[in-house]
């Protein structure tokens, strides 16, 4: 735990499991997001590019806009975004705009993540954690595309 | 031209770059785009990540999330998208989701531009085309700097 937090990061990747959840509910690919300042939420997101018919409506783009527009700031210098599953290279070049001080994701993403891409896509003060219910995380995932296939 | 174009690359440019001029009096960096379908616009927007306090309001995003809309799909399959300035990744990465079927910009961006990654970020069918009014939109920028380091 880093200095001043009072929560594991098991605690807020369980909240941002249950914005994932939210998602597959509303037959959405189950990624949910937070952004914490200060042992706060001030955005959370889910999922939502079927339902808003919108490839830009990522979990962590909702929960961006809604951190920046709570501090009022572009800046997220001195927050934390727990995400389910590891960003894809459009949220992830967000959060480098962003300077966003931390990112913990859950699951790996070997398709889509951003780490496939060679060179530095974040920002370099950005520190990364991952593996954090990794299981749960990643679970959640190919129960979703198990019941699409099987439908 | 492709097929089925009845207006020219200029000719959507200089529209793209109206939105840009908008940025540019509202003190954004003046980046400006269209999304064409059709020979209509469906989508515009122009970068405004300083008035909404968000790095996600890009203007290419802003004019996905409107075409996206227009179409009631989150694929761009029969659509351009006309920007004065190249794509940074984030709106890279989001016209690939959205598989645009052409890109089309100004202005190289040295800088932040997505071809400054190694490795594919557009989708593969995604045909670009760059330097339409290159200098214009270039200009724009460039002008925009030079007023800022004057203030």
């Amino acid at each position: 735990m880093g200095v001043g937090m009072i929560f594991s990061h098991e605690y807020y990747m369980k909240m941002a499991l249950k914005e994932a959840f939210y998602a597959f509910e509303e037959d959405e690919v189950p990624v949910g997001a937070l952004v914490i300042c200060n042992n706060r939420i001030i955005g959370k997101g889910y999922n939502q590019t079927e339902r808003l018919k919108d490839v830009t409506a990522h979990a962590e783009m909702i929960a961006i806009t809604a951190a920046s527009n709570y501090l009022g700031s572009k800046f997220l210098e001195d927050c934390t975004l727990y995400v389910t599953l590891e960003p894809c290279l459009m949220c992830a070049a967000a959060l480098k705009w962003a300077r966003i001080a931390r990112l913990i994701y859950g699951a790996s993403d070997p398709k889509a993540g951003y780490s496939l891409t060679k060179g530095k896509v974040l920002h370099p003060k950005t520190e990364v954690i991952s593996g954090i219910l990794e299981g749960e995380c990643g679970s959640l995932v190919t129960e979703f595309f198990k019941q699409k296939r099987g439908k």
